[in-house]
C-alpha cells in the first residue's frame, strides 16, 4: 500500500491556525508523526480563503522538509502556487488532483506536462457526477488519454467515492469501477476519498474502515488517510495479507510485533 | 445476512461440560443470548468422544427449544443422531455439513434426500484439498449435481476457507471462488468457516473481521459466527450497507440506534 498522509490540510481548523500563526512546531510535529506512522507521501494543503497561498504553501513545505524525508502530494488547484513550490520539493511530488473538468485541466495540465510528475486523477467532468460504472470508466479513459504523456505508474486514478446514504449502490459502483479500471489499465495506481462513502451516516469510521478493506480487495493500492488512525491502518495491513499482497504476511507480522495493530 | 450462531458446540470445553453435567441454564442461556444478538439459526454440536451423541444431542436440542424460537443447524455427522433428532426440531433445520467425501455422502445423503432440508455443502472431496479456484468450482458443481433434488435456496455452499499463513493466495482464492459460484448458481446461499483464514497468525479477530467484509462484498450471505462478537457483527452490518444490500441503510441505522455497533 502507498500511504498518503492527509493531515496537513488547511481545511482542518487547527492546521489553518498553525499556518496563519506560522507555528513551526505544530506543522513539523504533524509531519514527523505521519512519517513515523508509515506515510509514504505527505499531502500538503495550505489554501486558506483571503490569504496568499503561494506564501503559505511555501512556508508549510519548508517546515515539513526540515524534519522529514518524504515526497509530497501538492494539494492545490492554484497554478501559480504549484509552479512556485514545485522546485522547492526535495523529491518528485504528486499533484492532487486533476479531473476532466475544464478549469482543472487548464490550470494543472501545463505544469504536469512540463514536470511529468505523478498526479491524482479524479473521475469527474463538467456537467455532473458520473453515476454508473460505465460513466466513470468513460471519464477514466478520457483522463488516461489526456495524461498519455505520463507512464501509467505516475497516474493515481480515483473512481470518485460518493455517499451510500444518498445512493445505496454508491459503494458497489466504486468497487466494481476499481476492478474495471485495473482490468483496462493494470499499471495505474488507484486511490479514493474513502471517507466520502459514509457521509450522512453515524459511526462513520466503521463504514470507512470496512469500505477500505473491500476497496483493497478490489485492487486499490493507494490510501489518502490519517495514518495516525490505528484501527484503519490495522485493517489495511490485514486486508493486504488477506488479498495475497503481503508475502508470507511479513508486513502484517512486523506491524503486529511493533504493536501497531488494534483489534 | 443469515446469521448461524455457532456457540453451542461441544468442541468448546465449557459447552461440553454443560452437556455432560446436563446444565440446563448454561445451554438455555447460550441459546437466548444468541437469539437476542440476531442469530437466525442456532448451530448445535453435541459430539463428545466416548459418549452417546443421540442422547446428548436430543437433550441439548430440547433445552434450546424450550427457550428460543429459532431453526437449528444440526452439526453432526452421525446419521443415527440426525434421524433421531430431526423430528424433534420445531422448524426445518439445516444439516451442517455434507461434502463430496464418500463417507459424508453415505452418511448424510439419505436423510437429506428424505427430508429435503437445507444443507451446508463444503467444497471438499476425497483425495486432498482442492487448491485452485477451478478445483473448488469443480467440487461445487459435483455437490450441486449430488443435491439436485433440493431447490438451490436450500443449499449453502462453503468454498472451503484455508489459512493464509500456509498459502498467501488462500484468501483470494476463496473470494474469487465465491464470485464464480454465484455467477453459476445465483440462487444458492454461500457461507464459510471464515476464521480458518487466520490460523497460525496473531490478532486473528482482526483478520477474521476484515475477511468477512471482503467475503460479503464478494457475495457471501450466510455467516456461521459468534453473534455475541460485537466488532464482527458491526463490520457485517457496515459491509451489507456498503454493498447495497441494506436498503436505505435501514438495518445499519437500526443497529446503531440499538447501540449494537462498536467502532
Amino acid at each position: 500500500m502507498i500511504f498518503i498522509g492527509e493531515s496537513i490540510n488547511a481545511s482542518i481548523k487547527s492546521v489553518a491556525e498553525a499556518i496563519i500563526k506560522r507555528d513551526e512546531e505544530f506543522i513539523k510535529n504533524l509531519a514527523k508523526v505521519q512519517a513515523e506512522n508509515g506515510a509514504n507521501y505527505l499531502d500538503v494543503n495550505a489554501a486558506i480563503g483571503g490569504r496568499n497561498e503561494v506564501e503559505d504553501l511555501t512556508w508549510t513545505i519548508n517546515m515539513i522538509q526540515e524534519v522529514v524525508d518524504l515526497p509530497l502530494a501538492l494539494d492545490s488547484s492554484n497554478s501559480e502556487a504549484l509552479v512556485t513550490v514545485y522546485d522547492l520539493c526535495k523529491y518528485e511530488p504528486i499533484i492532487n488532483s486533476i479531473s476532466m473538468e475544464q478549469k482543472k485541466r487548464d490550470t494543472l495540465l501545463p505544469i504536469i506536462r512540463e514536470k511529468k510528475c505523478g498526479v491524482i486523477a479524479l473521475c469527474l467532468e463538467d456537467g455532473g457526477m458520473p453515476k454508473t460504472i460505465e460513466d466513470r470508466l468513460s471519464v477514466a479513459e478520457k483522463l488516461m488519454q489526456e495524461l498519455n504523456f505520463l507512464p501509467p505508474e505516475k497516474i493515481f486514478l480515483d473512481p470518485l467515492v460518493l455517499a451510500i446514504s444518498t445512493d445505496n449502490e454508491a459503494g458497489r459502483t466504486v468497487l466494481l469501477t476499481l476492478e474495471k479500471i485495473l482490468e483496462k489499465y493494470p499499471d495505474v495506481h488507484t486511490t479514493g476519498g474513502v471517507s466520502n462513502v459514509s457521509f450522512g451516516l453515524p459511526a462513520r469510521k466503521l463504514l470507512n474502515r470496512t469500505f477500505m478493506a473491500m476497496a483493497i480487495d478490489r485492487g486499490m493500492d493507494t490510501a489518502i488517510i490519517d495514518v495516525r488512525d490505528r484501527a484503519l491502518m490495522s485493517i489495511i495491513y490485514a486486508a493486504e495479507a488477506l488479498c495475497g499482497r503481503d508475502r508470507f504476511c511479513m508486513n502484517y507480522l512486523k506491524q503486529y510485533r511493533a504493536e501497531n495493530l488494534t483489534w
